[in-house]
Parts: C-alpha cells; sequence; structure tokens
C-alpha cells in the first residue's frame, strides 16, 4: 500500500519499475510471478527482497530502477480516457476543498479514476468516496486501479445519471467534472453539507460564466475561480532553464459554498462581497492576497 | 476537528467567521466565551447550535456567516514570519512526495507552521511529522496553530540545527525550507528511506544550481524542478476576466530520490536519463509530458 | 526626436532625468528654462552639451542620470486615463499587424494617447494615424504628448462617435479599444483595405466570445485571441529570480482580416479552418505552433 | 513592399497565400511565372489583379486566400536554423530599445535572419543595420529573405568575429543573440552611443547571471530581465478557451544602458538603484510596476 514501505521490498508491494528511455510500470509483487517489458522479462521473486531505490537488471541485461511510487506516479501511469486533470489541480483541489483522513466525498464523473484514486488515498481508512458514472463501461478503468492499489474498499462506484441526485446526505464535499455543472446544483445542495465544498473543473469559458450565474441563482457564495500552471525546468546545473513547452491549459476550476440566506437579516454588502449578487466595476476587489 | 463537522455546530468545533471586508477569523467554540470583533461582540452561546453555512449577527448588527474552515482557510489565517508557501505549493508538493495517511514526514525550518499544519492534517492519526528548527522561537507560532486545530499530537517540534542530523530512521519523505538545502544532503540521506522522497523550496536559481550539483554528487536521481503559478478570475458573470496581478514567484520546487548505484552494474544511458550524469544539450528531453 | 540623438545633449533634445527611489522625468531641452523637482532644481543650462549617460546633480546635491527616453520609457511616463496598454501588447500589436514606416492606421478610442503615440513612431514620415474618439477632453493628454514629441504632424485627432464611420478608406489597419468592438465591424470593413489587420483589446472574455460570433458574420478571418505576460526578474546576480509579483491581466488581443467569399467557390474545409464556420471540438488544431 | 498595397494584387507585389491545412507560401508576383505547390499549380497572372483578401482555386481546385503579409506572417515563414525568438520577443524589443524609423542599430548574429528582417522592417528608409556573424554560410538565409523582401539595401551583412570589435561608432542599439554576450561588452561599449540601448536574449539562468555580473563591471545599468509568454486561445465562441500547451520559454531578455559615472559626483543610494552596485535583499524592490 502507499506510505507503508519498509527499506526491503516484499511480497504485495506495489513497486514502480523505471528503466530506458523513461518508460516505467507499476506492478504489485508477487511471488513466482514474471512481468514481460519490451526490454527483456523480471522475475517477482529477483524483485522481492531488494533495497528500495536499487537498480536490477532484466534477462537480457537492461536495468531498471525499484521504486515506491507516489500519487503523481500512479496518476501518471492511469489510463487517460477523458478529460484530464493533472497533479497541479488534484492537490490544489484536495487542499482546497479540505479534504483529508475522515472526509466524506461525492464526485461526477468517474472517467479514468485519476481522481478518485487520489481522493481514496487522501482520506485515509475512514471516510468514503461516493463516485458516479452515467455508464458503467467507463468505470472499469478506475475499478480496477481501485483494486490493484488496494483503496477499493473506500470507494463506491455508483452508476447513475446525477440529474436523479445523489444517495448521500451531509457530505463534506461535492466535486464535478461534468460539461454541464450548472445543471446539478439542486442535487448538490441535498447531498453536501451546509457550509460544506462545492469544486469543478470545466474547460471553457462559457461554462464558467454559465455556471457562475447558476451559482448565484442557487446561493452559493464564497465562489473563487482559477486556473493553475506548472513550468517545469531542465535539470543540467549549467544549462538551467524552462522546458520549451508547457501544458497552457486543463480547466478553470471553480469553487463555491451553499450558505443559508434568511432574507430577514441579509446584509446587501457582505452577500456583494461573498458574491451572491452583482458588483460594479470598480466595486470588484482585486482577489491576488487570497492565494 | 477538520473534517468532521455535523450539520450543527457545536461546543469545540472549529468555526471560520466571515464578516464585511473579506475579514475572517478562526475560532473554537466555547460555551460562555464571547468573541471581540472590530465590529462588534459574538456570544459563544448564539454561534452553538447553528446551521453551517448560515449567518449571524454582532451585537451591534453586523453580520457573519459561520463556515467549517478548510485547510486552505487555515493557511491563510497562519501568521506569516518567514518564507511563505500558498497552497498552490502545499498541495502539490503533498501529492507529489506521496505524503497521505500513515506517512512520516521530516521537515525543516519549521517556520510559521503552516506546512507543517498541512502536513499533521494530511498524515491522519497513524504517521508522524517530525519539524526541526535551530530556535525555539521559530516554533512558538507553529506549536499555537498545531494546538488550537488539535493536531499537536501528531507533531515533535524539535529544536537542532540539521548540521548535527535527524533521529528518525527511513521517513518516507523530507521537505527542506532551509537557505542553504545542499548543505545537509548526507543527513537527508541517513534518515530518508532509500528510494525516498526528497523535496525543497528556494527562492533564487542560484541555489537550485548549486543544489542540482550537490544532489547528483550526492546520488539523487528522479530530480525534477518547477514552480508553480495560479490565475484567480473575477467571479462576475458577465465580466469574466482574470484578476490584475498576480503572485510571480514564491520559489522553485525541487524533488529528487536517493538511489542506490552498484557500480558493476550501473547503465550509463539509465544514469544519464535520471540526472547523475550530464548530457550534451541535444539529448535533453523535453519533460512536459511529465506534468 | 526620437532616435536621432549625438553622444552630447542639445537644445530641442528630448531627455529623461532619472533621479533617486526610480522617480524618472521626460522633458524637452530648452536654454535658459529651469526645471523643478522635489529634490532640487535643474538649470536647462547645465543639462545641455552633456554627454548621454552621464549624472548631473540639482542645485541641492541630488542626483539624476540623463538618458534618450525609449518609447517604453515615454510610455511609462504617459498619464492613464483608461484602458492600459502594455509595452508587452503594444510591440506585439505593432509586429502582428504589420504596422511600420509608411503604414496608415485608425484607432479609436484615443483614450490617454499612449498606443496613438507609439503608433505615430513606427510609422515614420510617411503614411498616417487617424485616432477618434466620441470626446474632444480624452484626446488632450495624447494632444499635449504627441505635440512634446513632435508627432502631432504624424496624426489626425478626429472627434466622432464611430458609430457613424471612419473618414478614410482601404487603410492598412484598424485598432479598436473601446468596449463594444462587435458593433461595428461594417464600419471597420468600410475603412480597411481587403485583407487588412483589424484588432482590438477587450478585458472580458464576455467581450470575447461576442465579438468572435460577429467577426464570423461579418466575414473577417484568421481571427487569432491572445494574451501576453511579462515576467520580471530581480537583477541582484547572486540571488536571481523572478518579481513577487506580476501584471495577471491587460486584455484579451484579439486579430482578424475581412476576406472576400466567392458563394459559388468557397471551400467549406478552408472556411473552418480560417475560422468562418463552425468545428467539431475534435477538429480544434492546436494553434501553438503559431506563436 | 511591406505595408504598401492597394487594394488589387500587382506584379511585384508580395503576396501570402494561405490553403488548406493552414499552408502558407510568400511568394512575389511576376507576370507569366507558376508557383507548384502540393495541391495544384498557380499561374501569377491569375493572382495579379486579384483583391486582397480574395480566395482563388489552383489548377485542380484547390482553394487559396490571397493576403498581403505581415511582419509576423514573414517571421513565421522564415528558415529556422538556430536559436528562436518569436514575434512576442521582437515586438517587445523593438519598443523597449526604442527601434524604429531612423535608428543605427547593431546586432550578431545575424542567424536565420528573423530579427534582422524586423530590424529592417522597422527602421524606414534612414537609418541601417548592421548584421555581423562569424559565419558567412550562417548569412546565407538572411540574405535571401532580406532581397525577396526588398528590404536589402537597409542591411549590412558583414562576417565578423566580434571579438574583433565593431565598424560603427554611436549606434543607437545593439542586440547580440549569441551564448556569451558577457565577453563582448567592451566592444559593446565602443560602439554604442553612451546612454543607449544594448539587450541580448539567453536561454539560461546561468548566461543570465553571468551577464548582469559583466554588465555591473562594465557600468552597465537600468538592468532589466524578463521573459515574455503569449498564450493563444481557441476562437470557437460557444467553446472559448485556451490551447492546450503553449511556448514555455524562448530566452530570458537583457536589456541594460552604458552610463558615464564621475567617481567625485557618484552617488551610493543611485548606483544601487540602477543596478550599478548591489543591495541587501530587503532593499530589493519590487519592480512590478515597470511593466
Amino acid at each position: 500500500m502507499l506510505g507503508d514501505t519498509g527499506t526491503i521490498t516484499r511480497e504485495g508491494d506495489l513497486v514502480q519499475l523505471v528503466g530506458l528511455s523513461h518508460k516505467s510500470f507499476i506492478i504489485i509483487l508477487k511471488s513466482g510471478a514474471v512481468f514481460h517489458t519490451h526490454r527483456g522479462l523480471l522475475n517477482h521473486d529477483d524483485l522481492i527482497g531488494k533495497q528500495w531505490g536499487s537498480q536490477i537488471l532484466s534477462h537480457n541485461g537492461s536495468p531498471f530502477f525499484i521504486l515506491q511510487p507516489s500519487m503523481t506516479d500512479i496518476l501518471r501511469n492511469t489510463k487517460r480516457s477523458t478529460q484530464i486533470m493533472y497533479p497541479k489541480e488534484i492537490g490544489y483541489i484536495l487542499l482546497y476543498m479540505g479534504i483529508g483522513p475522515g472526509s466524506r466525498v461525492i464526485e461526477a464523473g468517474t472517467g479514468s479514476g485519476s481522481f478518485t484514486t487520489a481522493l481514496a488515498h487522501a482520506i485515509g481508512d475512514s471516510g468514503g468516496i461516493y463516485s458516479y458514472d452515467v455508464k458503467e463501461v467507463n468505470q472499469a478503468s478506475a475499478r480496477k486501479t481501485l483494486e490493484k492499489l488496494n483503496l477499493i474498499n473506500r470507494v463506491e462506484l455508483k452508476v447513475r445519471d446525477i440529474q436523479d441526485g445523489f444517495d448521500e446526505k451531509n457530505v463534506d464535499a461535492v466535486f464535478l467534472d461534468v460539461s454541464n455543472p450548472y445543471d446539478y446544483l439542486d442535487q448538490v445542495r441535498g447531498a453536501l453539507k451546509p457550509g460544506g465544498h462545492f469544486g469543478c473543473i470545466v474547460p471553457t469559458t462559457n461554462q464558467v460564466t454559465q455556471l457562475l450565474v447558476s451559482l448565484r441563482r442557487s446561493e452559493f457564495a464564497f465562489v473563487e475561480v482559477c486556473d493553475i500552471s506548472v513550468r517545469f525546468y531542465k535539470t543540467e546545473p549549467s544549462r538551467f532553464r524552462p522546458t520549451d513547452r508547457m501544458i497552457a491549459h486543463t480547466g478553470y476550476l471553480v469553487f463555491a459554498r451553499p450558505v443559508l440566506i434568511n432574507n430577514e437579516e441579509r446584509d446587501l454588502k457582505l452577500l456583494q462581497e461573498i458574491g451572491l449578487m452583482s458588483k460594479l466595476d470598480n466595486e470588484i476587489e482585486a482577489r491576488e492576497d487570497l492565494e
């Protein structure tokens, strides 16, 4: 399991093998098994009992390092069938939405299961992940990954059109990775605890603006929209510089929290500030300091 | 405690009060106590038993929303005494270094305790955080925050010049937020399990290049350097646009993993690829796809 | 005049004085005149006959360097009354729209005159700039700057609601810095030569999408939308790093060219590629290589 | 010639033909000539007398639009043999260094001639470009482009190791696109007028820091370092979003101006501010506002 290794590989460990040309594989060690690569065979028995971080050779002499995969390594190895979220988004979402040990979280759709996996890892043995998708076939890859990582017991995969609502009540957070999140805000309110964390990712500004209108109507406040960039650098110390190209856009992250408005005591200025009423342009405060 | 709320506030809950002008406060509810703000008094008894996400008024009518603080909210409220890391960095680091429930992690220096807090939250009830700082006074703010959040039992705060080494062995990850991380790589190797995750943040390229040289000498491989940007947007749906200004630089994140080189079986090409030997410029692969 | 200096300052020269605290002033040398700063008086006669790049002292000993102002220096000194374009945008626009010696260019509105000034400098003694604004008062600052820089003879400042159209025909380029450029595309077509360059800047995505629809209807093709960021660095060689903050957003630049469609010979695929017809999402080519 | 077109194409005009799959060609119209494309033949006689912005068909029915190429179109068509500068850099450099009609500018090396071409266009009929390269063969592509664009008479291509100095004196600007600009600052001072504009582009931070040290020693002040990013957007109005990938790095732009220090009257504070002396870290002002 993730984060539970000694210094020596053992049967049942999840290991990452890193070979030439940046090819890497994540497997579970099983006595007697053989792993086939295009650079030769590796007997699991030769991989068991080795020091983490050491190098071994395949039957035809091709070298591989043996590492404990991190969540990022796992995400990079997950087959990408749909909308992609990168570690840069996933790390931010988890932190921003307060997701950690014990959290109960709904997500839809399940997609490739990358985010599901990160959620399941983050919540630990308590809490729970409820992952909805409209088609069972979409969840096959997610199920496989979760089983391999021994995280499946933390996740309920549900086949459902979320138009019909969620089964859970008072969850801590709901994250939607669907093309029309603005259509499901009533369903979200029904499942999310008051003051809880709603988040979603959408690729276009048209979706963002439509969502912003709907969030206001449904009395979600504390709305924040951002996108995240990572610039990588070449690691040659005498020629330090960024890589030539980078990911320019994954999607816009939108966060909000359902609040309860008491119409008799509501304060217009505060409603403006938390995004529930429109402001004149010169009233829109810079939010730069909130990062 | 974080992530463990019902729908109604109770004594002992950690609550965030959000008032006018984006002023917010994080307090623990305690029957009979009174909270003083510049916009009036709030009796804790009036805050207990309220629905999360609802609004209350201070004794002179100033409105406040009652929310469950997320880790980001807490980080934004932490007093910043030293080098700043933002949620954009912290989320990425946790995910990248595989830190989650059960992880054992060393950090130095403790600084304001922002990162310590995020680490303590992420590891859950098992695992442990070992946070070193050269001066006890630096740890006062961290200790206070950890106690308030009921996370102090997950953290050992140690006063030590890390030149003298760490007490722990075989931890999963070591993170250094010090100005000269290149001076402590032997100490890191002594505490970190083979193949484990080493990370640090430094503000200047001079520090990065010096570190890259030292990492190679100390046989740390799988080196990655990046920086992270978040662009926030104004959330007025009819005038959607980025904010005018943004954070341009917090620091460079550097990650690496100690490996074990067997000189008889080492493969020069693989050592080049994982960053342990120099490459000619035309051999430096684009790393863009690794995001 | 810009770019026409010898090595020694002469009467009539435009000079930039750079004093303490990054305070700078752009003045024209005039025998007998006195320049008052908050750090003392400077007699123009003492500034005439000095070597460019040298330092002088005010009457009370405060130091100033004497420099030839570049267009960027001038833009930075222009009073900003309205929408701001920075050198990063202006340089790109000039190059992208092919504006250089001999170009005839329409702009609206005149605004603070920053862009007008850059245009007038770029076109040299031939060509011409036609700058429209709905209110004469808006052009006062622009006129003053142009006169000071001896560029006024290259520019016609016109007070006009551009709804009523432009006087010129077959100009090389039209640039609109107005809030509703989509309302004036017929007027633009009437003034711009076929195949000429249309450009504008708008701050919000709502304006961009509305403009994209209108451009297509009005048969403008080769549409490109971009925004430009500059990251500055602190120049201390031993602590090289980006500045802490940066400009996140000035506006979206939108460029397009009016084309002539012969309905009998039109090619649907080509119309899609140049942006005159809609494409399915999976047909939208990456444009990254076009930079 | 650039920027000198009527509404109808004429013999001798420079035209850009844009066909399917974003293929474009820049040619000069010559009566009787035939242009061969992989999508059929185009008789120049059929291209002459057409309206700019209209579409024609090749002999086998493949469509092409006829446009006036802008400088950006030309740069995109220039064969890239060496270090690449994009329009985003070139536009900024021209504006920042005050290069326009009448400027006298030295550049080295000539490289592919992209920047040479942009310089030659910007200076108009007066002024002059002096382009040095250590090898004549490097200048072949530049010469060809300049001849085609009828700009060759504005440029002197010189084969020279710039270690041996430049022939010109008191030029307005010197731009170096070489790997070791720090080795040529004496030569630059010898050719550049006092207070003039020095600029260069280098890909790595190691080169930047070495250059910063040398600039200070050689009494170049007003040093600025920046890099420029352009984010492009997909232009489908109902699905507006950035492209997926972007250029992350071309190079660092470094600008500076040679000044004359009178040791008796020098002011330490001002020397610090303009970058000629070191500052303590807490004295390094944010330069964000200078954009």
